[in-house]
Order: structure tokens, then C-alpha cells, then sequence
């Protein structure tokens, strides 16, 4: 795997001086990215691309060039194959389509080239992907050009059964002040899969948070064990979960469905941070990068008294505390409050304090705290007049996480160029709103306590047995005409709680209910007729 | 209310020459924003300012001035009021702060105004709010700069018990193409409340989606017939549901907590849709914007295989159907598939077309087809060489939309600068991963068919009555350690569901707990430990 990702001499196989060539692209990456090794142009037809011949007989080239690429029809790829074995070639990239996903014959050329790498000791990526990037040194090989200047350095790996969706991450990654460290699109995984991958990114000093994106999952216990040994965080995205998506992701790449149930249960086993969307992937990856939040004690700032009642809402419901102001930091802070017309409280309203500068004071002095493990800083911004402050203010909030080693969750509302260029100087991640903070916050503390975090009921009933019936259970295996229809959460809980049981709290429940993604698979009216009547 | 908004004459009270005054600025943004009625200054020192003389005598002034605009300390507003009414001034807004969400004598203030008002037959916004916003004629009255390029008119009106959340609405609103009709700081809201705003706007011709941002609800039922009169669509944001927000809420607009399952009851009773965070407010906003969503059948085309999966998957998850291709339909776009290396589906993989501009032929026959009801399009493209095709192509869903009346849900992937740049240059949403886009599409079908989208469960189990004892729950209550601790959903379904009822399928339940909202409230372990075992 190290030659994989660290060659000293690459060997690119499809090159022409056609410009539709696609494995030019290749070419022009690595020499974007300052690959600094020996680089080789192998095609059907003499001529040179950047610089580089284009050669047409492997007799001309060394021998043991540590890594071949490939984009030249799937028909071809066996012998091609071949042939760089006996140029002592065993380290192969390999982005051509039309194998295993495709049809019977591409499934019998791929069996072909993986029982060829199994008796020469090849390893390859591949096939039908757009390959790896390593961002630290500049090997970049997706077959469509790609800009430095877009893909910066970072600490965020991605391991994706989808070349659109490893685009995706990296673009994701980026934006949001993460930065890429390995991109790996695996193609079919017919010979490099998740676990090889997973298990080099692991020990992979570049890498701080790894991302997968699987649609299949061939090699479960294997998958499972390599997770488990993995020490850094892990976020998973698995799709391909319904019957109407498996018909695309067959032709995609050859995958198959796994039952979802089994997914979240590898997942429990192995300490896995399963997303399903991007939004909250990136989301998660934002909260690795940040320091851990190691306790329950938050403290919620807020420049707009609106977005502290938002943000306590939020706080709340993720199960932190705000611990009360002590009466010596009201003292410290109250000269500043210019009007007197806020009250000072946690979460504290800066509504009145119109030197933003003086923030960061505040701020700090909550970060010297004992009992405040971390912070969310709501802050709305005039994009031009304030825009010298806010990205003061950024700088400091950057320094005040690395001194104090604890999270804060920075919310920036303004105009969106505001806020990107404010990004482009800091290295943290920035928040969009309090609710997306809270849950970083949440992924990042359930980490560092290792801490199953179970509801816990507003009022914890005692258990008084069985003898003690539920009325709406007796209601309703009694009544004949509900017996076609589905028992709502709520009833259910109802009807437990009737019989003594401790169960999640009905607010709880239905706030979960009409969560965005609930919204989505129920529609609105269905999720209000879940609530309480 | 009709002066209030459309005002043809304007009395600003409080403005002085002092460089920090902050009625300059409802002064400056009238301007800017090129209110064109008379317009009058009022002040403790003559002066000028922008032009306008600063008067200091009433008597100096004309009788009858449409709306009077205040913002002076709390302490002199009641006898300011006064003097508006010797003036005949009968509309006013008050932005001052200091009332009943300050203290008791400012309660007692608070009082004395809505007494006066009464008396007086003055009807009043505020106080302590940022004001109002009409963008259409120019009625700019926030004590804040605010600029008329990041304001565009829109559709959007936003009804706020917050004026920073007032503004973050405005700043979405814009950001994602919809554009502002009134937006409404209500503060305390001691005259005018939601229920005359949103009397206001349902009859409003410039609005066409109306967002609620609330901390209380005081008037329940003149509220709800108001929601149930309105025949607009109405998104709700009630906040302040912790007893940590509570605090802050009561400091920063007077609120009182409601019983938030009183709050979804009302939303039930009214065809509400209620959200939890800025963005689903945002997103459901644009599911408005766009044509109805009539019914199940949906296209998916999409640029990635990748994006094709998820979208797929989001698809399946909330209910919708992906009709098959025709044959007519796949003879006429195959000649197209290059290598022929993808299979033709809907979801539809069209990574092996280069010409993007083929993209819209493939899209109008979408949307031709009577078993289509909307599509969804994920596209990836190059942030500069793919540019202007991509603008192209957008430009052309704008008008397809147009011509088909049918939602087109367009994804798009790219550098975040190109994406900004395309959404300047067309006027509808644009969406940024799938499961986004479906949850769009989800509650505008939802809407449109006035359907309650209950779930069902995958396979129905036959009721067997009390007899068929559960062994988990048998197991539950004989267990002493377990006592304490909370029972799982999924384990609580499991009860139900072994004594034969029906209930939502383990899948969808599961699938509910892993939403980015839940993780947040529970955290990841808690998930895995939910999941089915």
C-alpha cells in the first residue's frame, strides 16, 4: 500500500496527443500537484503530452516502475496487465469502466484480472473508479482535472465506493476548513477494498478523521475488525439501502445490497459514527477536528438574544448544562453592558455590547472556567462595517481552542461571501446555525466519554409490574376496528409507560419526530398527528 | 395595519447629529432603500442629518403623519406616544427596549402604553424589536445599515419574535433565491401581534410563503384561526421549549414558555408546517417556491452513480416511486451513452454524457411523461471549465419549470463560489445534496395532496390479542437491575409488536433514530444501541 501512495516512478498506460484524451487529465494532475517522482507516458501512438514521450513499447521502458495507471478499454486491461508484471510492475491503479458493473462479459474480465493479481502478488485499485489522491505529496490521479488551489491539504481521508461522491467530500472537506489528506474512490474493490484501506489510513500520520462512503459491504467481520482497531474516528455513510437504489448501484459499481440492519449493528459493534446525509458527515468530521468535549458544561454566547434562546433549546436538548454565572464574572463583565437592558445569564446575550473585540475577553473568561467543558459563540455580523472585527474576533476564537484545548463551536451569520472570506483566514470550522453546533458538540463528547448517551425521561416512573394494566392497550386490542392500524410511537410509549416502564420522554419523542429527516419520510401532517393529544 | 406598512408620510423620533446615534440609521436605510414618502426627523437638538432638518418641537410638525418611528429610552415613550396622539399620529413603531423583558418598572411601562394605545385606538409594532421591512415600496425601519443589494425583493415574509432571527431569515431568504416581501420584528408585541401580522400578510399580494419565528404563543385560539384562515402556505419556528432557553427568552422578548405539545397540537389543528432549525425553515420555504409536488412518481438524473444512490435511497425513504424507463424513452436517449458502459434506469446515470447541454433534452422529456409528478437532477460539474454549460443548464430548468409546472429539484456540486455564481444569475432554489431535495419535495407533495403520510409497516402482523405474552417485556419486568434504566424505542416496539400489534417498521424507526436531528439528542452510541439486534 506504501507504493500505492508514496511511488518514487509512475507508469500512466492510455495516453494520446488526442485532446479528448482522458488520461491526460492524469498527466496534468500530477504535474499540477508537484508530484516530484519519475513520471512515464505509455500509449497506442508516439508523441509526448507536457513534455513527456509517449511511449508505445514496454521493452523501452526500466524495469520495477513502482506504479502502473491505467484508463485503456476494460477489453484490454488483462493483458496490459500481463505485460507489467513482466516489467516487475505489481502496484496498479486501474479507472476503467465497464467490468463487473456492467455486463456478464466485463464480470468475467474482472474475474480474469483479479485471479491475475492473486497469482503474481498484484495489488491494484480499482477497477471502474477514479483512483487516489494522496493531497501531501502531490500524487493526484482521477482522470478529470482537478486545481490545487480547490484541494487543500488537511487532515480528512476518504475512502468512497463513489467517484462522484469522493468528488463530493473533497469539495465538502475543503469548504469547510477540514482539507484532504488521502482520497481514495475504490472503484469495484476487486482486489484493494475497505478494510486494506482502512487498516494503511489507520497507522497514516497524515490522516486525523476517516470518511467512508460504502454501498456494499462484502467482508463483514474483516470490515468490523479493521474498524475496531482503528483508533481515530471513523464516520460512515453507507447507502444503497433501498430496493429502488440497488438496480443504480449495481450498475454503478457492481454492488450489492447488504440489509441495513446488519449495517448499524456492525456500527454498534465497532464504534462507528454512522451519517445519512453529507451535511451531517461533514458535520461530524468538523467535530473531530475540533478539541474534544470532554463534559455536560456549555456555555452558549450569543450576540442576538434570538439565536441564544435557539441555541439553549438546542443545548437542551442534546442533554448539556448551562451552568450559572458566578457573581464575580457578572462583576467583570457588567461595566461593558452599555444600556443595562440585558440580563446577564448563561446563555449570555450580547446584544448590548457593541465592541465586538470585547467578546473575546468574555469568551475566555469562559474557557478559564472549571465548568465549562465548551462554547457556543453565536455571532451575526454586518458583512462590511464589521467584517475587521469578526475576523479579528475568528482569529482569536482560533488561538483561545488551540490554548484552552477545549471546543468552541463558532455560529457566523452574515452574507455568505462574508463568512467564506472569514473561513479563508481561519483554520476551524465555522457553524451555520446553533442546532448544527449542538450536534457536532454531541458526536464530539459521546467520543470522548465512550458514553452511550440514552434519553433519559423527564420523570422516571417506578416499575410496578405487570399487574398494573394499560388502559390503552385493553382500548386497543379491544377495539376491532383499529386492528389494521398502525400504533403511533406515542401510543406505544403510552402504553409501556402505562405498565410502569421507564420509556423516552414524550417530548423527547416528539421533537425526534419532527426532525428534518423524520419530515421527510412521513410528511408534516403525519407528524402531527404523532404528537399528543 | 395598511399605514403601517405602506405609509405615505414618516415621523423618525430620536436622531441626532451624534455620530453614534442609532435613528440615523432608520433614517440612512429609507433612503438607501428609496422610500420616496415625506419624510420627517424628530430629535432633543435641531440639527440635520442626510439633508432632513432634525425638529424639537411637535408643534413644528404637520398633523396627521401616517406612522411615527421611535427610538428613544423606554422612560419617555409613553409621553412621546402622547404627543403623537395631540398629533393625530396614530400608527407607530417603537424599537426601544428596556420594557416588560427588562424589569418591573419597565412592565409597568410596558402597561402604560398598551393602556394609552387602547384608549387612543393607536395600534403600534413593538416594543423592542428591529421593526419592519416592506421590500417592495422601501420601508426600511431597522435600526440597523442594511443594504439593498443583500435584500432583494422576494416572495418571503417572515413574521419574528427575534430580530436577529429576523435577520438570519432576510439573509436564507436572499441566499437561496427566494427574496423578501415583509419581514416583521415583533418584539414584545404588547399591541400588534402574530395574529395581525399574519392577518396582514395572508392577504398580502406580494407574499407568497410566510415564516413564523415564535419564543410564545399567547393567543391560541385567535392564532390558530388565523393559521386555519390563511390560505398561503405557513412555516412555523417556535423556539423556547427548555427550561435553559427559558431564561434567556424571558430576558430577551418578554416570552413565556408555551407547553411545546401544545404548540404541535395547534400545528396539527392548522395545516402548519412546523420545523426545528433554520435550515429545514429555509428548505421548506423552497418546496414552496417551487411548482407542487401532485403525487408519488419521480425521476432521478444524475451526473454521479454516486448521487443517484443516495438520491435513490432519500426517494425510497419518503414514500416516493421511481417509474421505469420506456423503451421509447431509452431508444431515444442511448444514441447519446457513449462507451455504453451504464445501464438506462430511472434513477438515470448520465456519467457517460460529456455534453451537458443534452441534459436539458433529456430533462424535458422527464418531464413530458404524465407518470413523472417531479425530477430530481444532481449535477457535478467543473467550478471553470464547465461553468457556462452549467449556467446553461440551469437557466433552462428554470424555464422548463415554467413551461411543465412541475418541481425540479436541482443539486448542485462544484466549488461554492460557481454554485453562488449560477444561483445569481436564475431565480430558482437550488438544493444542496439529495436528501434535501427530497425532503422539499416530501412536504410539497404533502401540501398539495392535503395528505396525513402515515407510516406503514413493512409487513402487518395479524392482532392475536392479550394472550401471546411478550418475553421481553416478561423479561423487562422480572429483571431487577433493569429497573432504573430506559427502555429503547426498539425494544418498546418489540413489546408491542410480540403482542401482536401493529407498528411502525423497524426499518423507518431506525432510520428515524439515525437522522442528523436525533443524533444529536441522543448521540451516536445511543443510536447503535437503538438499532435491531
Amino acid at each position: 500500500m506504501e507504493k500505492i501512495f508514496n511511488p518514487t516512478s509512475i507508469l500512466v498506460v492510455g495516453v494520446s496527443e488526442h485532446p479528448n484524451n482522458l488520461a491526460q487529465n492524469i498527466v496534468a494532475n500530477l504535474v499540477d500537484f508537484g508530484w516530484d517522482g519519475d513520471l512515464y507516458l505509455f500509449g497506442k501512438q508516439a508523441g509526448t503530452y507536457l513534455g513527456y514521450p509517449i511511449h508505445t513499447e514496454m521493452g523501452a521502458l526500466p524495469d520495477s516502475i513502482e506504479l502502473a495507471v491505467m484508463l485503456i478499454p476494460a477489453a484490454s486491461i488483462p493483458s496490459l496487465m500481463y505485460s507489467c508484471i513482466e516489467k516487475k510492475i505489481f502496484r496498479m491503479v486501474i479507472e476503467s469502466g465497464g467490468f463487473s458493473e456492467f455486463s456478464a462479459a466485463g464480470q468475467a474480465l474482472e474475474e480474469e484480472i483479479k485471479a491475475l493479481a492473486e497469482k503474481h502478488k498484484v495489488r491494484f485499485v480499482g477497477p471502474n473508479g477514479i483512483s487516489i489522491i494522496n493531497r501531501h505529496n502531490g500524487l493526484c490521479l482521477p482522470f478529470m482535472r482537478l486545481s490545487p488551489a480547490e484541494i487543500v491539504p488537511g487532515g480528512l481521508s476518504v475512502i468512497s465506493q463513489s467517484g462522484g461522491l469522493a468528488l463530493t467530500y473533497i469539495g465538502l472537506g475543503c469548504r469547510e476548513n477540514l482539507g484532504v489528506a488521502k482520497i481514495i474512490s475504490m472503484g469495484n474493490k476487486s482486489n484493494l477494498d475497505e478494510v486494506d484501506y482502512l487498516n494503511f489510513l489507520a497507522d497514516d500520520e497524515e490522516t486525523k478523521v476517516i470518511g467512508l462512503y460504502l454501498e456494499s459491504m462484502d467482508k463483514g467481520r474483516a470490515f468490523i475488525d479493521a474498524l475496531k482497531n482503528c483508533k481515530k474516528p471513523v464516520i460512515l455513510h453507507k447507502s444503497n439501502t433501498s430496493p429502488q437504489s440497488q438496480v443504480i448501484a449495481q450498475s454503478h459499481t457492481a454492488a450489492l445490497a447488504v440489509d441495513d440492519e446488519v449495517v448499524d449493528a456492525a456500527c454498534r459493534q465497532a464504534g462507528v459514527f454512522r451519517v445519512h446525509s453529507f451535511g451531517q458527515f461533514i458535520n461530524y468530521a468538523k467535530a473531530f477536528s475540533l478539541p474534544a468535549m470532554r463534559g455536560d458544561n456549555l456555555m452558549v454566547i450569543s450576540r442576538s438574544g434570538g439565536h441564544a434562546v435557539v441555541a439553549a433549546d438546542a443545548a437542551a436538548d442534546a442533554g448539556f448544562k448551562l451552568p450559572g454565572l458566578s457573581e464575580d464574572f457578572i462583576a467583570r463583565i457588567s461595566s461593558q453592558f452599555r444600556a443595562s437592558v440585558i440580563k446577564l445569564t448563561n446563555p449570555l446575550d450580547l446584544g448590548d455590547i457593541f465592541d465586538i473585540d470585547y467578546y473575546v475577553t468574555i469568551l475566555e473568561m469562559a474557557l478559564e472556567r472549571d465548568d465549562v467543558d465548551g462554547v457556543v459563540l453565536n455571532h451575526v455580523f454586518q458583512a462590511e462595517s464589521e467584517f475587521a472585527a469578526t475576523l479579528r474576533l475568528a482569529q482569536k476564537v482560533e488561538s483561545l481552542i488551540a490554548r484552552h484545548n477545549k471546543p468552541v463551536t463558532l455560529v457566523l451569520f452574515s452574507s455568505i461571501s462574508a463568512v467564506s472570506q472569514v473561513m479563508a483566514e481561519i483554520s476551524i470550522p465555522i457553524f451555520s446555525e446553533p442546532l448544527i453546533a449542538l450536534e457536532a458538540l454531541s458526536v464530539s463528547r459521546e467520543r470522548s466519554l465512550n458514553r452511550s448517551a440514552a434519553v433519559i425521561p423527564d420523570t422516571p416512573l417506578p416499575l410496578v409490574g405487570k399487574s398494573a394494566a394499560s388502559p390503552l392497550f385493553d382500548e386497543w386490542l379491544q377495539d376491532a376496528s383499529r386492528r389494521d392500524k398502525t400504533l403511533f410511537a406515542d401510543q406505544a410509549l403510552t402504553i409501556l409507560q402505562e405498565y410502569g416502564l421507564s420509556v423516552p420522554s414524550r417530548t423527547s419523542m416528539i421533537r425526534t419526530f419532527v426532525s428534518p429527516s423524520r419530515a421527510m419520510f412521513t410528511g408534516g401532517s403525519h407528524l402531527r398527528a404523532m404528537s399528543w393529544t
